[in-house]
C-alpha cells in the first residue's frame, strides 16, 4: 500500500475517534469555531505518528487513540491562535477562525481546544503514574511551542539570527511536538527504553527535516510559481533557515542588498527576485536542503534498532516524503 | 485580626511560594507579559480560598500551595485573554498586557499561563488519583470558563435575557473557579465526603454571591460617582443581572424608553442617568441585593456542618465581605 493510503488509512480512524471531544452543543458559536479547522481537513501527522510508532513497538493502537486526540487538538489550538497572531486570513484554502467568527471568539475557541486536549489525556487507561509523566511532557510541549513562537516573532525584528538559534526556535515551534507524538506511541505501549529513545530520536529529526523541508519549498519554487507567500516572508524579514544562512554568508556587497530589501515592506516584486537569486548564489537554498537531509539521516537511523514491521517501514517513508514532498 | 490582615498575611504566603511558577527567563519578552498581571497586586482570593478551606478541615496549608498555584494561574490566564477580547486598557490602575506588550505576545502569555496551571498540579503530593480527579475538575473549570465568556459576549447581542441564563453564564464565568478553590481545599486535606460537599456549596455560593454584587456595585453608584464604566456597560448593552430584571419587569412606557437606550452606543450621559433612574424605580438594583443576600445566607448555612474554627469563621467573614464591600 502506497504511504498516501496508509496514512489516510489510519486518519481515517482517528477520525473516527476523536472528534467526540468536540461535539455540536451550547454556545454553538464556540463549539462551531473549535471545530472550524478539524473539520477543514489536515492530515493528523501527529496522532498517526503516535498510532504507528505504537504499532512498531507491538502496542495496541486502540491504546493511543486518546494520546493522539490529545496531541491534533493541542496542534490546532496552536493553528488557531497562531493565525491571530500572524494575521492569516485563509488556512487550507478556507478563512481562518478569526476569519470566519471573529477574533474574541477563536481567542476563546484556541482555549477550549486546548483545555479538550487534556481531556483527551485522561481518557487514556494505562498506568497512573505513566499518564502523569506523559501529561508533564506535554505540558513541557506547549511551553516550549509558547516561546519558540515569541522567538519567531522577535526574530522578524532583528537583523541577523544564528543557525542554532533558528534550530532552537523550530525545535520548541515544531519539532517538540512530532517528537512527544512518536515517543508517547511508545510509551504507551510500554516499549523498552532502548525503543523509546530509538522513537524519541526518530520524531525530533522528523520534525526538524519537516519544518526544515518547508522553508526550502518556500523558497525553492521558480518565479512562475512564485507564491504571494514568499514574497510577504521576505517583506517581513521572516528568518527561515535559508535567509539565516545568506545573512550569515553572504559578501559584503551581497549583505548590502540583503539588508536593504530584507524586512523592507515596500519591497518590489523585482527586488524580491534579486533576494531569491542571492540566496541560490550564495548557495543558501542547496546548504538547506542538505540539513534536511542530515536530519532525514539520522531519523532513519533511528529507526534501525526497531524489529522490522510494516510500521517501521512506514515510518522510515514518512521522513522522506518529509523532504521530498513537493507542497 | 481583621478580615483584611488575615487575608494579605495568607496572600503574603502564598506570593512566597508561587511565583517560581513564573521564572524571568528566556525568551524575556514573554516571561515578563506572563509576569506582569501576578506582579501587578492582587487579593489572591483564589489560592486563600483554598489555603483556608484546607485549614477549616484541618488538613496542611503547605499541601495545598500548589494547587492554589494551579487556581491563580488560570485565573490570571483567564484575566489576560478577556481583557483581549473586551478591548480593555487598563487592569488595576495599570496598562493590559496586550497594551503594555503586543496582543500577539498578550495571547501567548495567556497560553503559557494556563500551560503553568498545570505544571503547577503536578507539584501536588497527594495520591495520584486523587490529583487526577481533581484535575479533571480544573479541565472542566476552564471549559465552563470559556463557556461563560462566549454567553457573556453573546448576551450583549440580544434584546433580553432571562434571569436563569444570567445565572448560568456567572456560574461558568465567576463561581466554578470559587467552588473548586474551597472544595480543592478540602479534598486536598483528605476531607470527609460531608466536609467536601459543604466546602463546594460554600464556594459556589461565595462566588455567585461575588459576582452579583459587582454588578451591584456597578450601578447603585450614585450620580456623582457614576464612572465611565457604568456608561459604558449601559451603551453596550451589558447583561448585568440588573439590566436583565428591569428588562424583564418594565412596564411596556419603560420598556420602550430602555429598548431604546440600553444598547445605544451614542446614548448621551442624560440618557444613561435616565436609564440608572428606571433601574431603580422597577426596583431591580435593589432585587439584585436581595439575590446576592440569598447566596451569602447559603454559604454561611453550607459552613454549619464544620467544626468551628478561626478558619470557618474566616470563611463566613469572606462572604459577607463579598456582599458589603464598596469596591
Amino acid at each position: 500500500m502506497s504511504l498516501n493510503s496508509e496514512l489516510e488509512l489510519r486518519a481515517e480512524r482517528f477520525n473516527q475517534y476523536w472528534l467526540r471531544f468536540l461535539p455540536e452543543t451550547e454556545p454553538s458559536e464556540l463549539y462551531q469555531a473549535a471545530r472550524h479547522l478539524p473539520l477543514g481537513g489536515g492530515k493528523r501527522m501527529r496522532p498517526v505518528l503516535a498510532m504507528v510508532a505504537c504499532e512498531a513497538v507491538n502496542g495496541s493502537v486502540d491504546q493511543v487513540l486518546a494520546f493522539g486526540a490529545a496531541l491534533e487538538l493541542m496542534h490546532n489550538f496552536t493553528l488557531v491562535h497562531d493565525d491571530i497572531m500572524d494575521c492569516s486570513k485563509l488556512r487550507r484554502g478556507v478563512p481562518t477562525v478569526h476569519m470566519e467568527y471573529s477574533e474574541p471568539t477563536a481567542i476563546l475557541a484556541g482555549d477550549l481546544l486546548f483545555a479538550k486536549s487534556f481531556e483527551a489525556m485522561h481518557q487514556l487507561t494505562i498506568k497512573l503514574d505513566v499518564i502523569k509523566a506523559l501529561e508533564a511532557e506535554l505540558i513541557q510541549c506547549i511551553i516550549d511551542i509558547c516561546e519558540g513562537q515569541e522567538y519567531d516573532m522577535g526574530f522578524e525584528q532583528r537583523d541577523q539570527v544564528s543557525e542554532q538559534e533558528y534550530l532552537q526556535m523550530i525545535e520548541k515551534k515544531t519539532a517538540v511536538l512530532f517528537k512527544l507524538a512518536t515517543r508517547g506511541g511508545a510509551v504507551v505501549a510500554g516499549a523498552t527504553p532502548e525503543h523509546v529513545e530509538a522513537l524519541t530520536t526518530y520524531g525530533y529529526c522528523l520534525g526538524m527535516a519537516f519544518q526544515i523541508w518547508d522553508d526550502y519549498l518556500d523558497m525553492s519554487s521558480d518565479e512562475q510559481t512564485l507564491g504571494k507567500d514568499i514574497g510577504n516572508d521576505i517583506r517581513n524579514g521572516k528568518k527561515t533557515l535559508i535567509a539565516v544562512h545568506a545573512l550569515e554568508h553572504a559578501q559584503p556587497d551581497q549583505q548590502t542588498r540583503l539588508h536593504s530589501i530584507f524586512g523592507n515592506r515596500k519591497a518590489t516584486d523585482d527586488q524580491i527576485n534579486e533576494v531569491l537569486d542571492l540566496f541560490r548564489s550564495i548557495g543558501s537554498i542547496e546548504y538547506v536542503k542538505t540539513v534536511a537531509q542530515r536530519f532525514h539521516a539520522q531519523a532513519v537511523e533511528a529507526l534501525q534498532v526497531l524489529p522490522p514491521s510494516d510500521a517501521r517501514q512506514f515510518l522510515e517513508e514518512m521522513v522522506t516524503y518529509a523532504i521530498q514532498r513537493e507542497k
